[in-house]
């Protein structure tokens, strides 16, 4: 059997993620492996800064966001040779497979070193919960948590103030944040790459909800869908609703703060079980995989068909939103 | 099509609760319908305690814990007479159909009322998760995030001083709460009734913690599980670990603060996503069914096939907890 | 005595200002006295938009942030033409004295309106803890909290990536959020017009943090510092910081959530015990002055003289912060 | 000037205590003094568990409840030949001072110590704000946020089901917890040594709310008022109100988990300046004295002064709270 793996955390940290950390490295001990922590991703492969997990005290970080091990960019990871140096520190150290817990962007290196001879398995790590083949990546729960709690503070001030708040979710490619944090925090009106408003839309919204007699309006709007493309900014949207409406508009961008923060209960719970899946797969010789969930079961798939896998539409519940939040 | 429906909430209260009544009602304004509200559960029913949701503000209760529209008990509602009572009045004010969110224990009546005529939509609404027919019932995710913060805040007091807590967590029927708790919380032991403890497995879990170093030691027990059936109390238990490993041993009872708090944002967008399939559900002239959701399905059941799935066993990750959390 | 009171909220709402209004309502029924409540301030006053404070349930707001007696601005109140409509308003209803819950800005209406034969009372309620008779401004320590949760969760995600982030924390007036704030999240430097940095100040700190390796660097800037008076923009400090470093830095700017928010227990208890006080006050027959705090004691001072109380100077704390925060 | 100085912490954890640790090793390093840290208290000063803060990353700890120097029991403290072993201990690390954070217990060994050559300065660190020299002692106000938030969940059940809580609150020598967190949870009654209620009138306080057609009714009694002294225990209390009153009445009681939590931003804030003022005393070769505030100023006071300052009485805020929290 094997018996010793490293972890490492790449691209964008997300709470949870020391969760998943903790749990390859906890149950990788109870099954009598070694595990070891690569510090920076990708980058600590190559540069072999690689350290026996027994340590650190991995305890300590379980309520931490962020990951404790870092994560760093590293593009020419694509090159072979970068990638055989990688190799070269893992077997010297006689580290026969690695868990990667981060993006789709990282599961390429995963594959790519499965097929030089390091069993890799990847873990679905990221706030923006893109991955297609698992319904909930960690991070995500709790960065919804997150922008919920902002949107309602900030819609106690709009209340207070007969005001409008368009407010600019993150969610590179995938716009969960900004459709959940929207049904929760019942925004008047959620818009995403699915559903453009034109500025004109926008006023209409808040043209109704003056109709009906509400005083606030909370507009949720994914990142990267206005100022690009020939569109208007949402500042430029602001002003033009402010004009058509009369009520004082205000553009929020919810920032950094969305990626930290003490990860929630199923955050936790689900970075522990997909860690502890992750070394199962591994101590049954299986690599080139990644992790995920399907409702409350732990599955996994092969990561060139995780990539082929069609991203949810999410129409059907903006529509939904749009509808019920503002009806008198 | 249906023109007027109810919505009450039945059991014991959980968060989320508000928001399901809030999607029942906009969404039922939004389909054209006209939503009212039931004060106190079947016990409103009977007294005729019914109001026009539009008379009140649901928008206001969306972040609230508990139920704006209260819950009773009604055992009487067992009684064929007194559900003719329900039934008449319901009639007389045209409302066709009745949406119940509460435990299993409310779905008996929704299957009787539906038989009498009135089609009822049950909606999973406690916060045990011990309904089978849904993955995550209305009021979990909140409860078991106030159960890790509770637990986190005891792990800091226990660390600092050395001790074991037992912590009792609720969840009447099922362990859910405990197993997920401890898994967040990384207890060094769950305890519910698919493994019981003897009062030397607690000692034997304290003494290994001793012997790998461990300062504090968190075991996570489900309630009704000990100080029945012949089994010592925690207390006593709490005793006998104090006096075989010389350390101080707190038994804590995490009570009714389990029950409320502001709901968390995926109850919020759970709650909505199924008051507004029940409506639907409505809308198409069916009753006698269950709402629930098989990961980010929502799915729905005939009320008796609910009844009989099985629960699903924990067995698996208390096995996985108990045996990574006690490593060195 | 004095049989009639009412209470408004004016200029930017702030968590807490629920808890006044309540305060002043239970006290005042407590006492004898009917209270009112003005919707909208000011204006509400000369729109004449007074309601019996019976009539609502005061006791659903204590957890609210904002004020559910809103806010709005009436510069005209400047004008006597405009201020003797309200004294009308209210002699109409029999009331007599007014609480005037906000910033410094609302208390000149205050004491001018007392001038003309309705005793009023200020109550400091504003998140920027700028009101110089006051210790405590109702709204500081809840905004004062969210701050620091938001710098928290940042510091979580700077950490992982090894960045620099530049923080932008309101408070128009008054730096207390700012260096409060960053002594409570062991920013590596605080920013404010007690003590401005020029752009290489702040890449001295960052290269000081560079030397004693740190990783994650937070610097904090009060609002209406930067990109105003010829000094450059953030965004600018930031580029110039991460050219000299190497190191990615970014702006954050925690904008509106800061404003809203369940108020803490101790803003709940200042706004409860500023509001009883408020109406002691009036029952005693005495009008024209600001209630405040010094330390554990409740105080009052005349509403001009609290105008000439000096701004306390926060120089030795920032001073404190930027050392001790960049050691090793 | 001094060259070398140790922290400790003594008696209960409290949410802040790690603050303090690091202000004074972050200031003394500031000032070019070299901190060390004592483990486990009184303790470790006699067992010379003394460690240069040099090792050990101090900021890792200012989010982080408890405290991670630990804390222990050690009564023999009061034997001189103990003592003389820890001066011994202190004086081979040529260390010359030593800061106590813990409650009135504590102090009566940092004032030996004095007397024995070694300089002690005392900062209130317990949850209970049981120390006459100060207003605020580091610990109560997360606790009290516990407190408060635990009450707020309780009241949503209660309200829910319309039934009343009998909630104890923690607070041995002290009942500000009680209070305060009466206050801001707008509790029905507030019982504590210095109003105690009879049986009959908590009875009569539920009695009053049923009057006035209030549904949840919360009572907070501070512990160690009832079930001693002859008096009833909570639960024949409540089993009594029951009784009289036909409303099913739960006690619950608030444990451990008020000890514990992340450190709110006050918290933090006046650890830090706490911390910061004994190392300037120190520097100064001053000891024997307590840290403490009074409003926004930092105080100190000789030890024996302090112990003979008298406790505040709150009976105004609880009669306060008594009558406007049962008013219609």
């Amino acid at each position: 059997m094997i018996k010793k793996i490293a972890v490492l955390t790449s691209g964008g940290d997300a709470p949870g993620m020391n969760n998943a950390v903790r749990a390859v490295v906890k149950h990788a001990q109870a099954r009598g492996i070694e595990p070891f922590l690569v510090i920076e991703g990708y980058k600590g492969l190559v540069e072999n800064n690689i350290v026996p997990a027994s340590e650190t005290n991995v305890d300590k970080e379980y309520r931490n966001g962020g990951t404790f091990i870092y994560s760093a960019r590293l593009p020419e990871f694509a090159d072979i040779k970068v990638r055989e140096i990688a190799v070269k520190n893992l077997k010297d150290r006689g580290i026969e497979a690695v868990i990667v817990i981060g993006g789709d962007g990282s599961y390429m290196g995963a594959k790519k070193l499965t097929e030089m001879g390091i069993n890799c398995i990847g873990i679905p790590g990221t706030i923006d919960n893109d991955i297609s083949s698992s319904e909930t990546t960690i991070g995500f729960d709790t960065a919804l948590n997150t922008v919920v709690e902002s949107v309602d503070r900030i819609r106690d001030t709009m209340r207070s103030h007969n005001r409008v708040a368009i407010v600019e979710v993150m969610g590179r490619h995938c716009p969960d944040l900004t459709v959940f944090g929207g049904i929760a925090a019942r925004a008047e009106a959620v818009v995403t790459s699915e559903n453009i408003f034109s500025t004109q839309d926008f006023v209409d919204v808040v043209k109704k909800t003056q109709e009906i007699g509400k005083r606030s309006v909370i507009i949720m709007v994914a990142e990267l869908t206005y100022g690009i493309d020939g569109r208007p900014s949402l500042d430029e949207i602001a002003k033009e609703v402010e004009k058509q409406t009369g009520k004082v508009t205000r553009v929020s961008v919810l920032a950094h703060q969305q990626r930290g923060g003490t990860p929630t209960a199923m955050e936790r719970v689900w970075a522990t079980r997909m860690g502890v899946h992750a070394v199962e797969l591994l101590t049954n010789g299986i690599g080139g995989r990644v992790v995920g969930n399907k409702g409350d079961e732990i599955t996994d798939f092969e990561i060139m068909e995780s990539f082929n896998m069609p991203r949810k539409s999410r129409k059907d519940l903006i529509d939904m939103t749009n509808k019920m939040n503002i009806i008198k």
